[in-house]
């Protein structure tokens, strides 16, 4: 299973990817599932894969084989990160289609993130057929692979107006609470930032198994989300059943 | 779609329901999703279902049917929550096969708990495939439907000493970060608090969709864990981002 997050805000776009690869429980392997291709100060794309591993490498071959051969139709000659996801789209379409005679389980969906200069900053997200879509105003992140775990956190943090360093603490948070509940999601896991209009990415950060950083993220958010439910008002409704443990009180003072 | 927890410590269990059932996004009805059965100071136990609603209702009626009937075997005559889970599952999977021949859909899965005068207060899952299992110690809790949004908070916060009020106010937050994420569960949200070793149950608590406690519940977490997370501690990787906005700053210096 895989976990990919990316979030588009005012100042930039944030991508974070676990790094766990699986086909069954006893074949593990680590894959990172981060891919950066640009030119300085003209254009930057990072893409980020989930699901079926022959499709997702024989797609990022391709994309870096089309570049390689100034091929006419590549990441460095589309005008748009939607026309990149187009492109994208079609790649893992036309792969996943070599295999279609035997059947299902070669899926595999993408998020495209970037931006080419004079143009905005934007995210897609390929699914499996080879369309897309963006984030919105008010969802501005998406998810691939085992998304459901770390979603509430997204939804309650993220809005435009946040800053990057916040926007990457949220997308660990919502990486820690799906390695807790999906063991085939883990580390190590890389995180990109990517500022608005500067047309230059980093290499990700990589944070492995040991990493105390990622410890302490997870000790950190653990503690302060048990601490926040510990200071939840205690409601009205609570005594109904202080009344019903008075009750048995009294029940269990007749036995005697 | 269906949300239902079921948590069991020392103190007792408690069961939380959504009543939202649908068949297609315009096809949305309420049903109640948990039931009652028992002997006051005899036995107790409470059933909650997710699945093929027509499915649940014929095991349902066959179980009331079985009790009214004085059947050689019933919830009345079952030795142990395991017993009364066997016994469920063996209702549900004759049901689900009576429409075998016309393809799957008709799956249900089911929470059975409760207790038996002398026994200890149990809970179980009971698969669409009939079989059964319980809690543990370690994951004092059972979810059937749509489990994964609601997820990682029990397994932060649950553990077998915890009080029975606190236990029920876990399982609505669950059930609140899952109704945030999935529109297709919703209110009237149904708690029953079973208190161990009183042999008797009161009606659940229900929630509809205009309860101020609900949306109390609702706002009183959302703010907190924000202030969880705001409280965060900066971590040192964040000076990267901002050494990479200076130098930006500094290249917008540059173009003036």
């Amino acid at each position: 299973m895989t976990y990919c997050v990316a979030i588009a805000v005012d100042a930039g776009l944030v991508f974070c990817s676990d790094s766990r690869t699986n086909a069954g429980i006893d074949q593990v392997s680590t894959y990172s599932k981060m891919y950066r291709f640009g030119v300085e100060g003209q254009r930057q794309f990072v893409i980020m894969s989930a699901g079926n591993l022959g499709t997702t490498q024989a797609t990022i071959s391709r994309i870096k084989r089309d570049i390689k051969e100034r091929a006419a139709t590549s990441l460095l000659t589309v005008e748009s990160v939607s026309e990149a996801a187009e492109y994208l789209g079609g790649i893992s379409r036309e792969e996943q289609d070599k295999h279609a005679s035997r059947g299902s389980g070669f899926e595999a969906s993408f998020i495209i993130g970037g931006q080419i200069a004079g143009k905005k900053h934007r995210i897609m997200m390929v699914y499996p057929e080879g369309n897309h879509i963006t984030s919105s105003h008010d969802t501005p992140y998406l998810q691939i692979g085992e998304s459901k775990y770390g979603k509430p956190i997204l939804d309650r943090i993220l809005t435009r107006d946040l800053e990057l360093d916040t926007c990457a603490l949220c997308a660990l948070v919502s990486m820690d609470s799906t390695m807790r509940s999906n063991l085939s999601v883990g580390p190590p896991i890389e995180v990109l930032v990517y500022r608005t209009d500067t047309l230059t990415l980093d290499a990700p950060l990589r944070f492995d198994e040991d990493s105390e950083f990622l410890r302490e993220v997870k000790r950190s958010w653990d503690q302060r989300l048990k601490e926040a439910f510990r200071q939840m008002p205690r409601f009205a409704w609570a005594g109904q059943w202080d009344s019903q443990a008075r009750l048995a009180a009294v029940n269990d003072d007749d036995r005697d």
